[in-house]
């Protein structure tokens, strides 16, 4: 009786859905207003266009009667879609007031949709033992503070076999993002869930630290109340959250989580700005990790300072502090000393050999240049790596994919 | 150097503030809509407002030059204040574009803003030791699913002596929520680690369970993808959860944590539903727990089926529902041993002394009356309880404050 009586609630709800999805993946978004004139759809729905959400193409809606406006894809592929609309009228974008599913990008707040079928399928919570999350803070001196905030995830074994060990990924994120960053956009719980489920990958502890040097966690959790995240958070920059990871990170992981604390048991990895701490965090303390991925890694400062392309923002305002002070830019960075001498460092790096450097990008991805650069660099020293180049661009629908394909590369 | 480089971003930043508060808590939103035609603030600024936001007093925002919309209250006291913007030409609920803290109450986002120098001290993170947030998954058979989620608060002492356990508060959200409403909009682990901190309270374990009998989850954590969370969820009414509750909840968390599995060391409390559930659970449990609390509890089967106010739509659908089954709506309700007997039940509980029976209620909220009649019981049946009888209604401002009323009286 119950179940029935659930499924019937379950029925009644689905009537009210605002994005319903037909053979084929024919996926149709609705929004009801009948009070606008104009209504776009916004959202990463193709590979090729910018990850950059508020660049977006704009899909205009169709208004049907009764104030419904419609927008069809004849085929989606299978993935997690973040969107919103924008009605004339205002300049912010409106969330799905139909859907209570939202993610927050950075500094702005989307609703979320999984189109099951495919790699969406390891984006849901499927009946399968399920790892326990768990948001930690934990004693740091970076800017400072005097303590950060970090996610864990635990897999299912880790309640289940109450005296095993586990291996470490450390997670990290990009400019702009936080400790929330992998569990919200990068569903991070579900994929480890689902891949562990498969016996694709080994269980393991990931741990996601808050890589961002001005806030030190996700906001409503800061003590800094108002603060707004930025992708141009430059201060993550200077060297200080790869200098206090192996001080700060490590030692309290291992000191409180059941880890098996061996090089062989520790992966790094991360996604832009969190790609270029890696390489710098791995590079810096060559005993540490064995196993090293790059999600489209930010690899600006390895080609000669932050001249390059994405970064000279970042330039440009450290130029105006530092007029501000008197002092000058370029010689800031050069003067981190965990930046200098990369190429000796990498060198020695792969002289403890690692069994896995990884690298992936996207064909479209604004950093793909910079990571030929790279890999060209790590040619002409005769460093091996694994190179996984895809479709799509500087977007969490890749490194999602890219975390599906790395993890279990992990710990064999 | 760093420090004062974060400092100078820290002005930058304030000076794109969305809320600024000058003398005497005099607060200005601002909304920059150059567009519109007429903007409203919208959200609970005032104790005596209906909790139910959208039904909240709509404020006629005033245009500037510059296409900016301002708002400005003389004075506000100190609260987490939740609001959002009605744009004309749109009928839903805009967020403040300009703050990345968002909470969602049932299914609606909101835009988050702390205001210090009162009670809203306890709804940030300060300098103090933080406990630690977990959501663990439980085996369940509530509704037919194999799995719950709950959310676990531990005191930073969990952390720091190692082998040192902890007595439990179970604390139940209301109708609509789920195991993050108390984290979210609660602020449950900023009011512990600064209660904690202050050595008001004992340190203890704070375990939230999802209620709702219908979503094992929040929305995106749930295997239930584009259901949505509704107020009035009546399959949760049923007794089932509360059944479950001492099989399933307790047992998982005394083997999993380091609890002190005794009555005097464990208490109970829940808002508006997870209050009724809280008195059945306890009632029918006499040997578990020496603290209960009800905060705006919805005391309606108490008092005679589900016929009272605000559950009269729970009887309407229940008799839909029953018509297609052909049964009768009364007797589904009858037929739960759980709710039986409650007075005989109430007596044997108030036998075994419980430390403390604890009620909280609003004097504007909805179910202040079915609250009086609740204590007119209690004292007809001479059981003894301590009331807090406070301005305001059924809204997370009052619930927020019976917390921080409720924990210090425990396991002292």
């Amino acid at each position: 009786m119950l179940l029935i009586f659930f499924t019937l609630l379950g029925a009644v709800a689905q009537s009210q859905k605002s994005v319903t999805v037909a053979v084929d993946n024919k996926v149709t978004f609705t929004y009801k207003n009948d009070k606008a004139q104009k209504v776009e759809l916004m959202g990463d729905f193709s590979a090729t266009e910018t990850g950059l959400f508020k660049k977006s193409k704009k899909r205009q809606m169709e208004k049907q009667s009764c104030g419904t406006w419609t927008y069809t894809f004849s085929s989606l592929p299978s993935d997690l879609y973040m969107y919103a609309f924008k009605v004339d009228y205002t300049d912010s974008l409106q969330l799905d007031p139909s859907n209570s599913f939202t993610l927050r990008n950075v500094d702005t707040y989307y609703s979320a949709f999984v189109l099951t079928g495919g790699v969406g399928d390891f984006f849901i919570t499927q009946q399968v033992a399920h790892g326990t999350v768990q948001k930690v803070w934990y004693p740091s001196t970076v800017n400072g503070m005097k303590q950060r905030r970090l996610s864990v995830y635990l897999p299912p074994q880790y309640q289940s076999e109450a005296s095993r060990r586990f291996p470490v990924l450390y997670l990290l994120h990009g400019s702009g993002g936080d400790e929330s960053a992998w569990l919200e956009c990068g569903c991070l719980a579900q994929i480890m869930d689902n891949l562990i489920a498969q016996r694709r990958c080994e269980p393991m502890i990931v741990v996601m630290p808050n890589g961002n040097a001005e806030l030190d966690a996700t906001p409503g959790e800061s003590p800094y109340i108002q603060a707004k995240p930025s992708a141009n958070n430059m201060t993550s920059m200077l060297g200080k959250i790869e200098e206090a990871f192996p001080r700060e990170v490590i030692p309290f992981i291992d000191q409180h989580y059941r880890t098996i604390a061996q090089k062989q048991q520790r992966a790094i990895a991360g996604l832009s700005m969190g790609g270029l701490q890696t390489i710098f965090i791995a590079a810096n303390n060559p005993s540490l990790f064995d196993y090293v991925g790059l999600f489209s890694a930010q690899t600006t400062n390895l080609m000669g300072g932050f001249a390059g392309g994405a970064l000279n923002k970042v330039a440009g305002v450290m130029n105006k502090i530092n007029n501000f002070f008197g002092a000058n830019t370029k010689s800031d960075f050069d003067h981190v000393a965990l930046y200098k001498d990369i190429n000796e460092k990498l060198t020695a790096q792969f002289a403890t050999s690692p069994r896995l450097y990884y690298i992936a990008v996207g064909k479209q991805d604004f950093v793909k240049k910079l990571n030929d650069n790279f890999r060209e660099k790590l040619d002409e020293l005769h460093l091996p790596y694994v190179y996984n180049e895809t479709d799509g661009t500087h977007s969490w629908s890749n490194w999602r994919k890219y975390l599906i394909d790395f993890a279990p590369r992990l710990f064999k």
